[in-house]
């Protein structure tokens, strides 16, 4: 971190800047300049507030921190690609995923046709929403605890590792057989919820919020990893903007930056973002393109009647001709899909 | 809702759309015109997905929804303000509140030196935080049930109701004798939170959330209300945007929308809005001018030793000299500050 | 365009009304329900001020428009793909083109150098900035019409046709002899220029503002096709949101849309989107991906000492290796790449 | 400018560094520390890329400008507030104006009717369109010189100066009688108008830009002081947000930001803002807390056949109660409404 000073400040005021600043730990240093001179700290200053600092003194111009906040989840720490193992299906470093599935569990029947059906076309992973965030408290919420029942009872007759949202920590001890963990974007800065899910000793997939940028997504996966958990998977599902065209932005720039950025696999959820079924062809594509470890596809064996968020859900014949393309796309890449 | 059809449909084809929409129990009636028709349903159609049907069906030319999604928060159903009572204190209808205090509760000392100078200064509730969500894991995030002590500590002395903020729902129990619990803009859309607040008969502060509109800030509301508890309080705190001079966005249109949308009390909270202390008193000017019920304001004895935003915070003797310039507005607005 | 009508409003009323609309020149007919009335509007409603009618009538409780309000450029009324001749470079409908240059001609070493770099590299048009639009007076603003001279000299002295951007209208005599006239995005609204560059004989290459719609874009597009220009290619180049890691953020889920919406053909700038050069490449991959005609590319031959936007420009070896990707994905799509 | 550098760099690549630097005629100096070393630039740095240099540079890890870019529209520059006598009517330092009129001039009645009275109820200053920018090329874009020539007859009439947008740099000689030449939100990054406007001698009312950031909106400013003309006039119209419940969101934080970086007069437009007559008040008074030097307010003697934005435009009667009200609120702040 380093203040940059304003002109014209005498040695005086400069030395009881840093002497305030040591008194708090940490060591600091005088770069003289002919215009500015530059207040440079060392140690770990995460907790420090820049902007207090810069508005309680009158000497200091501005303040920057030097290094990005983050470190369990930065790839200066850790270079290599971190590979997930998500219930035996491996996510990352040229092991592409595609996890499909309905948005919600409606009944065995349901979940096991689509379990069955995306297994065929080549989906390595299935989703399906037991319990459901809903901006509406009058909307259907899931079937709760019957529904990671018949998730897993899918898992039993596909052998597809299963993917499901949580919404509050007090569900945790309902998650131990559950593959992969879902954190969804209007938790993504549900702290709590993060320190368990990290805790816990489940792969988590971390949905970016719908307005938080790539350092709030890192930081928040820094929560998970701090508290123990190094499984981590990113995920990118669109951001809110003022285009109303789409429900929300995909923001495919992120990918190549987290990866960049950090260590850790990142997916795409285009079903979420685009909210409309003919853009999420496309847009799986492009995210295969652009260098993703993986994609999620909302799939339904009857759109029509689904539940929830039917209007961007694949059919089973579409989800089928869906994977036919993207497969060949994938290995395109270089990449694979590979089961377990 | 209605569903406008593409020109040109047979009867046949309106007839099984109507079927359909029937067998799923709603009532509908074709409307005729030269060269669109238009199906509308009556029924509760909070459940169905729009999109959806337009989407499924080939004859639907768009949808649109004729009443709004909420029905608790809504002043059509309810049409008086909503008092709220809170500690002894009542906010709403004229009735003007200043609540004021640390972003955290850092000792007994600082606590209580704040609640007796804000009190001296005008201020009807004392705001302090004991668990903070913060960004970062390695940053300060309050002294949790020794913060609540220290807030109800501070309240013995002073007699100022409390004000603070919970961060998940096995925290409840903790907060039986806080006055106002408050939902954080982080958790406006938990969910799970929501219902569990609206089950316990404490007023609650809910903050609209930093990508939300304000519908979704109704409907979250309406999680609450629905749940049975109906002493809510909206609160304004700034929305993200593209423009980076200020932290955020403070939309203060959305206060008069608000008070005419819904029969509850709005603050504002300009502090965190702007995290600048110099655009405090300006906003917080703006605020009562535009029809605001109260304002929640970062006061600090010490702000530059501020574990945590102090460069938002007042100082105790700049809130003093805001108070008195506030007051003269809110009585030229024709309200009151009535403490208990 | 239709008005539901509150419910309960006496015959008299709505009548009043639908003659106050036909008064106006449209021909209205009354659809009744069981709770709401809908009265609809025939004609060209493209004028009507939704808003206003619903503000100031007292029985409507909404409006909303049926149709889409651009004509020209709406593919129902011109369901094949337009293809542009840029200079006897076709773009559209399985003819890809790349798009490269520097953001600013600086002398005619410099362009003759990048274009015939880029050309043997395998770019099919050459782009370079005569008249540059620069947020600071102080800012280079480009060799103006030495600019455009020395661009006519790399295309002779290569055969590559010339892109260029245009500032307003006076300039349009200057761009007789330029192959393709550039709308700039903060040039996207300038209605009275893009009127003239209408009447002007060239194809428009109309870039999307920072902050416009799909449907702005649209309607933009609908000003130039309306004053008798048919040849209009769209151009994606990132948006602003709240987002600080790249400088904007590409919208990649306009393409698929546009292509839907419009017969027009629409390319990607990932360049001026990112603002960093390491996204360039994976962005354009996604961009051929999701379904573009084309690419728009800054590339310089010394981007360290670029007079403007260097941080984003590919060197003209990076643009070498860059096109050897490309091409290969463009032939995965089933595109070709076609120089005239 | 300074550019942090990289841990353990060699002294030989810094001093390359600083040589590549000063042969572009800077000067620089070194400032070492124990973890980083920073290098700072001395001289006029506004022509740098800051990006590139760091790009282009494998020893940097980032740089930062000391200085705002902006300097004649800076306050440190000029510590008084401007004062703009736009036509005999003077707006700034306590000098509050309110410019009312309607969207469009549509007729000579119309325009005579709506001066004489919005004088009468205490506007200082008329506005009107002559040349109005739509986004539709089929909507109605006023009267062009006839409308210019009608709001001089109402000046005529009535005495108050005329505020009228322009559209380019072709239409100024038709603007020699204006008083104040407003540059509209799509035109505040026309570059090319703005040095135009900055060679003619008339105030300039310069409008926001719809995703323009604060320091946008001065360097805009920038470019009209520079070429010589320093009666500019800013004016806060809302941006573009999410948020769908108005048609743009006022940002009210930025008029103390923009009064405290610079010295020019800052005036406040709700009408645009909101799109909803609603809120025209309640922002109006709001902007007049906040600290305006003055309000402009769509009104209309018949809205409801008003031929543009008749859903925010006040009528005759709602005009004169309004201006009751902010007439009080002026005085209460201190200003004064002070007419030619």
């Amino acid at each position: 971190m380093i203040f940059v000073l304003k002109p014209g400040v005498p040695l005086e005021k400069i030395e009881q800047f840093q002497q305030m600043i040591e008194s708090r730990g940490f060591k600091t240093f005088l770069s003289t300049g002919t215009e500015h001179n530059v207040v440079c700290l060392i140690g770990n200053t995460a907790a420090i507030d820049l902007d207090l600092v810069v508005q309680n003194s009158d000497i200091v111009e501005y303040g920057k921190r030097v290094t990005e906040p983050y470190k369990a989840v930065n790839r200066t720490v850790h270079p290599e690609d971190t590979m997930v193992n998500a219930g035996g299906v491996t996510i990352g470093e040229g092991l592409f995923q595609v996890i499909a599935g309905p948005c919600s569990v409606e009944s065995e029947e349901q979940i096991i046709e689509v379990a069955k059906s995306v297994k065929a076309s080549g989906a390595t992973m299935l989703r399906g929403g037991a319990f459901k965030p809903r901006t509406s408290p009058y909307a259907f919420m899931g079937l709760h605890e019957e529904g990671l029942r018949l998730l897993l009872t899918a898992k039993k007759e596909t052998g597809l590792p299963v993917v499901t949202e949580i919404m509050n920590q007090t569900q945790l001890p309902l998650f131990e057989d559950i593959d992969v963990i879902q954190v969804g974007a209007r938790n993504m800065q549900n702290f709590d919820l993060l320190k368990e899910v990290g805790r816990f000793n489940k792969p988590v997939l971390l949905k970016r919020g719908l307005a938080n940028t790539l350092e709030e997504l890192l930081m928040s996966a820094e929560y998970i990893m701090s508290a123990g958990n190094s499984q981590v998977i990113l995920c990118e599902r669109g951001i809110r903007t003022f285009e109303t065209a789409t429900r929300n932005t995909l923001d495919l720039s992120v990918i190549p930056l987290l990866k960049q950025k950090s260590h850790l696999p990142v997916i795409v959820d285009p079903s979420h973002a685009a909210g409309l079924r003919g853009l999420v062809a496309p847009l799986a594509r492009a995210a295969v393109a652009v260098g993703a470890d993986g994609l999620m596809i909302e799939t339904h064996n009857d759109p029509a009647r689904a539940l929830c968020d039917g209007a961007q859900s694949l059919d089973l014949v579409q989800f089928r001709d869906f994977m036919k393309d993207i497969k060949r796309r994938i290995s395109f890449e270089g990449k694979r899909v590979a089961a377990n």
